[in-house]
């Protein structure tokens, strides 16, 4: 092949995200060169090319051809199921390789394997870059954002295709060089585990409205797209209006929301995401309270039956001890406690980034990660340009709950959230995840917790020692021995 | 050496958890050896064990002396830290034992060490026993809960001892043999796991009845002496009661734990407790609360720091807003609060065994377990007969929630329960723990959670597909094209 007929890039592995994102950067005006081991799907692939206006875009049948079709120094993405099928592409592809090549994986990894393949491709002479892809199927189609980490000369390498790629905002594209190693995946990881915070809050705001407040789905419809227009602006709430809009075609009748089955599915990212938090000591109690949420949600047929069991000793599901509800004021204090919970479950995702970037060195900048996380991905929101503002303000906020603006709003917000909070518990409307943001809110703003007495029986037991409020050094007491006396 | 004069057992590190446990050993007519490579650690426990009357036990100064002065088949306990030092110890002993002898760990270690240790023995013709031993120094000297698993024929080897050695309840010694490989080391770490639940409600009973109804430290100590006569009977509640009457003797001045820093140590088993129902699917948030604030007490400064900017925004620590409590009725609620979140807290940590028990085939027989921690060890409790009851009653059970007695006790009790986090709530004094229980409970209940919307806007932006409550099969829904269709 002539160089001049080169492709500037490949992409292997063409399921529905790897087929939209070589899609995406044919249309760019990069040509590129793409490959599946089940070569239907190259086909396919070309195909929709060729539909989409001829787009530059280049089947391959064979791993050697594929690479051989790719100018050097070569960047090839890969789009695979995590875990063994990466290894798998990566020993397809690396035999016709060069040193200086670039393998970019683009799938959601753990971020130890990707660490593992760093130095097993730099073995090669190979580059190598773990690179977060966030926003579904449209994302990788129409503007992802992308969370490239590993390799500085491999970004440097592809980062003019990746500029026009990703989703563009007011203040630039929708990608930045993330950090070494692992560090991609991992902020990848926690973007997911804030995606997941993100649904179950609002699932809980949607819980209250209809089950406290009486909302019909046509009036979650609206409050969700007037919510749309203010502080909670994002795609997670746009996509929810819509939501409650679509009628159930297949019996005709009614909202196909309400014939959803109450079971969620998740895919490990939110699952890793808590594992981490707990490894880092960082409290992630919102994060943590959505995966359970997940967890408690398959457990169907357990539920129906635990609602059974209670209801005969007289404890209904929905317990009626609350009264009539102001709806309008109701509408107003969930939107407020849905913000105000969202600002914690944020707060607790951006320590976590910040505690591994302080363990690996990756020197993790919080704030242009708010930034990228603005458009193409699942959380995008406007509130995240000022998160962004937030940590360029002081890139050493200790907690997004303490800096100026966010502070402010918290507290202006704190009343409504009580009342919602409060109002769900009476009626037995679980609430975990706005539950956990509140508990971490009053628990973080307290300078004196009961965790003395814990201390204290720590010492009594185990001998473990106590510091003081008064003195510096470890103390331990004979407890047991003093109480006796006292008793006397 | 005779046959005659060797002795039965053997005990290699001599901490102070190691010295006691050797001591309660010879106390109960087992002549034992040990060694300990620190050899003043030696003399003082030969010392220790003859001032205590003169009992069996011999120092031994090296690992050779050690294991040959001990009868065959042998049985070596080991107690020294986690981790490296343990293969060390393993390594140091192992040279001069014979196939057939068995090494017991009682540290708390990490499971997957203990099942690699399994092997590494099996393959020198030796035994081995993950050995989880909880009681803390007192309980080690007078009789510790023993979890022992591993070996089941080492176990046979000195189940007569460790019989005697145990904590003796009404329905036996508080040992029993847990399972293969490394079951006896998980099954202690979620007793940690539990146990970080139980302090970590109790000292948010503690703050309630503090800080919303006033009471004095003596008060508290009668309210928690009193408590341990009744349903919350255990030796938590007790020592806690203990706590609240010693007097500061450093000032002179006032009650001790008042002068107690609010930062709380941890070990490594509650963390891993958390990760591991993430791994396993299982909701564990009671225990995870626990941990999250082991994890914010620690950051003192930062929440003295916070406390100040949201004091600035207006928002005092001690929201001023409940009027007068009825203070007789809040200890009663409190009282009631704490025995449902336990309750909940339990469930969890069993649920997490029976997982872990399913995953690796141990077969962990759950009413054995809460029989054999109903003595000696931190979490001791007369309530543990009850959840013995409820799984032998029923060794399918769902969930320690659903068991009919339980079920009872839990409605009977929401009310105050709802009451007391209500209005800790209202106060602003963060209740994590009993608020992570009621949330577990009030989830655990529903037939219908909104999940379905959860699933609804992973199908949106990834087509990830949903259930139909109807129909069954999984389906996909173009929700942008419909809801625009609506809209129109």
């Amino acid at each position: 092949m002539e160089s001049a007929t080169l492709s500037q890039i490949g992409l292997a592995g063409l399921a529905v995200m790897g087929q939209n994102l070589a899609l995406n950067i044919a249309e760019k005006g990069f040509p590129i060169s793409v490959y599946n081991r089940t070569t239907s799907k190259v086909d396919e692939t070309v195909d929709r090319a060729q539909r989409e206006g001829g787009l530059p875009l280049f089947g391959q049948y064979s791993p050697k051809e594929f690479v051989l079709s790719i100018k050097k120094p070569r960047s090839i993405i890969i789009l695979v199921k995590a875990g063994a099928p990466v290894d798998q592409t990566i020993a397809a592809l690396a035999t016709h390789m060069d040193p200086g090549d670039t393998i970019v994986d683009g799938g959601n990894e753990w971020y130890e394997n990707t660490e593992r393949r760093v130095s097993e491709a730099s073995a090669k002479g190979l580059l190598y870059l773990g690179m977060g892809v966030s926003g579904g199927e449209d994302g990788a189609r129409n503007g992802p954002s992308l969370m490239p980490g590993g390799s500085h000369t491999a970004y440097l390498n592809i980062h003019h295709i990746l500029d026009k790629v990703a989703a563009q905002v007011d203040d630039g594209p929708c990608v930045t060089y993330i950090g070494e190693g692992g560090s991609g995946n991992f902020v990848k990881m926690v973007h997911n585990g804030i995606e997941y915070g993100d649904m179950q809050l609002i699932s809980e705001a949607y819980d209250v409205l209809k089950n406290v407040g009486g909302l019909s789905n046509d009036e979650l419809a609206e409050i969700f797209t007037e919510w749309n227009r203010g502080e909670l602006e994002s795609f997670l709430i746009e996509i929810t209006s819509d939501i409650f809009r679509v009628e159930d075609v297949e019996t005709g009748n009614g909202h196909l929301v309400d014939k959803i089955l109450d079971k969620t599915g998740m895919k490990g990212t939110g699952k890793w995401t808590v594992q981490q938090a707990a490894e880092l000591s960082i409290a992630a109690p919102t994060i943590a309270a959505s995966l359970d949420s997940r967890y408690m949600s398959g457990l169907k047929e357990e539920r129906e039956e635990a609602s059974e069991i209670f209801k005969k000793e007289g404890l209904n599901e929905d317990i009626n001890n609350v009264g009539t509800v102001d709806k309008k004021r109701l509408i107003d204090d969930v939107r407020q406690a849905l913000y105000a919970s969202k600002i914690c479950s944020y707060a607790q995702g951006m320590n976590l980034l910040r505690a591994k970037s302080v363990e690996k060195g990756w020197n993790l900048n919080l704030g242009e990660l708010a930034r990228i996380w603005k458009g193409g991905c699942i959380i995008r929101a406007v509130f995240l340009d000022r998160i962004k503002q937030a940590y360029q303000r002081n890139p050493g906020l200790a907690n997004l709950l303490v800096d100026p603006d966010f502070a402010r709003e918290m507290v202006q917000r704190q009343a409504a959230w009580r009342r919602v909070v409060g109002l769900a518990i009476q009626k037995g409307i679980s609430v975990p995840g706005m539950s956990a943001s509140l508990q971490y809110f009053d628990t973080y703003r307290r300078g004196r917790l009961p965790a003395n007495l814990v201390q204290a029986q720590r010492d009594y037991f185990g001998a473990h020692t106590y510091e003081r409020i008064d003195v510096p050094g470890a103390f331990h007491t004979e407890w047991s021995k003093l109480a006796r006396k006292a008793r006397v």
